[in-house]
């Protein structure tokens, strides 16, 4: 668990054709010391996550190896899709796990750039903790205007000029965006309630751009199928919102309105850091650290043990 | 992480030199595959407790190896210490974890100990959930009386017959138990107050003993150094008693005497599946399941993957 190791969630645009989707999650798993971790198509979206982790290199190369299978049988000129996206691959982000520095996820993120910049011909830019310029920082602003209004910016502005790769789209497959972030937890509060206008209201306080907890994005979304409503948030910095602290800021604030918590959930993986920061505050546990799990600290010194070897055998 | 593994903390009576004390740990560290994990000596207690994780076989293989140091070089003819005993390797608990089986746990426990029997020529008690008898079921029962109380309920009683080697105590190394049983955790709440009594009774109230809480074992405890008082438990079934509730129950009984906690604490390791069940617990999460932790559902399928190789290399 403590090896470090980097966690690759590329995103590709293609939820549609089955054979393409199975060709990039093959791709990554024939990368030895690479796991595949989740596989998410989305139809309407007309988009693919792959979620995948290992080693740094191993992890590159088969983000690498993806992107080429994307760069070859995806275009963009017949892609129609609900969500925003600018390339065949549209966007990589690199999260350090276990230890490993940002700034070495940094590193491999302008490595894996360069290498599909100057291999497949895509102009690759660098987002988030990689980003080259803080204009470029946020995934936001590089598909601000879709393809055309990302074209038009770099033939315009030396601004947006991409880290690397030639100066102009891929005919078919775009541009690419590579990029190093913290993790990312999408984690959802069910009101007790129907009421849309609640929700929205709800997510309006609580997130960061309404002036609410840091490092949160909130929305209201409706649950048709339940009768409910839900808070629905991504929390991109666990450490300065904890998730008992998102929980507990949505709870006061329906209750301000009458309305009662029903459940939260994950909506996929979470790292074990951040559930053992709730058991940590709900237990007032003194002199916490994570190798007090059991499992945790199996893994370090497992893994310390084979670094070791490793290096001795190099 | 989820790789059948088995958890083992044999203790020993052995708590001032250093040099047997090395040697045990020698024992353990000499097997491959087999990690220390910790290693704990009480001088007051005479008593030396080392924790060690890994496969099945190398478990039990280092188990016996540091029970052959300790037949070799405790005497218990020259013992005195705090703690009960006896046998020079008093007790050898062995816990399942990463999804091994409590049966698969049973039968190692029964070879380890047939092996301690005739190898060593010492005899074997099993217990806990290896117990041939409900009587030898728990640790308890069967140091009643010290090792005198025990040498003399053998000799009488076909009850107390061992369950491996001779029917008489080693003449230097006593007894041995030897089972299996789940993970236990050592989970102690500080309260704001010096009032030993209050402890006490907060402590009788909580226990299983007392009509409290399934599996929970616990004692009113002075931190005189802290100018507190603690209610020290030993949480043998967090199915059962989770963290959590244990944590409440002491809460509700100090707020009945008007006393607030002050923080709580962990002795030793803690299994992620008792921290999430809180996390869970506290964020009313639906669906959840362990793998769901980033870290748990990478170190599976890792394990799923080289088991698979490890079994075509058989």
């Amino acid at each position: 668990m403590h090896q470090p190791r980097v966690l690759c969630i590329p995103n590709f645009s293609e939820g549609r054709r089955i054979g393409t989707i199975n060709a990039l999650a093959r791709a990554v798993r024939r990368v030895r010391g690479v796991v595949l971790l989740d596989q998410h198509t989305d139809p309407d979206h007309h988009r693919t996550v792959l979620t995948f982790a290992g080693p740094p290199a191993p992890v590159a190369e088969a983000a690498f190896e993806a992107a080429k299978v994307a760069s070859r049988q995806i275009d963009l000129r017949e892609h129609q899709g609900g969500h925003p996206r600018i390339g065949a691959t549209d966007v990589i982000p690199l999260v350090p796990l276990g230890g490993l520095s940002m700034r070495h996820c940094v590193t491999l993120a302008r490595a894996l750039g360069r290498r599909i910049g100057s291999g497949l011909r895509i102009p690759v830019f660098l987002y988030e903790e990689a980003a080259s310029r803080p204009e470029r920082r946020r995934l936001e602003s590089l598909r601000r205007g879709g393809l055309d209004g990302l074209s038009r910016r770099m033939a315009k502005d030396s601004i947006w000029r991409p880290d690397f790769g030639p100066n102009r789209l891929h005919p078919s497959a775009g541009a690419t965006v590579v990029g190093a972030r913290p993790p990312l937890i999408a984690f959802n509060v069910n009101l007790a309630s129907g009421d849309l206008g609640a929700a929205c209201e709800i997510a309006e306080r609580i997130r960061a751009s309404g002036g609410g907890l840091p490092g949160v994005k909130a929305l209201g979304v409706e649950l048709a199928s339940r009768g409910l409503v839900q808070v629905s948030t991504n929390v991109t910095d666990f450490h300065g919102s904890p998730l008992h602290r998102v929980f507990l800021a949505v709870k006061e604030e329906a209750a301000k309105k009458g309305i009662l918590i029903e459940s939260s959930e994950l909506v996929g993986l979470i790292p074990v850091e951040a559930m053992a920061q709730v058991a940590e505050h709900q237990l007032q546990l003194e002199q916490f650290s994570l190798d007090r799990i059991l499992e945790v600290r199996l893994e370090r010194l497992l893994s310390a043990r084979s670094g070791t070897q490793g290096e001795a055998a190099e």
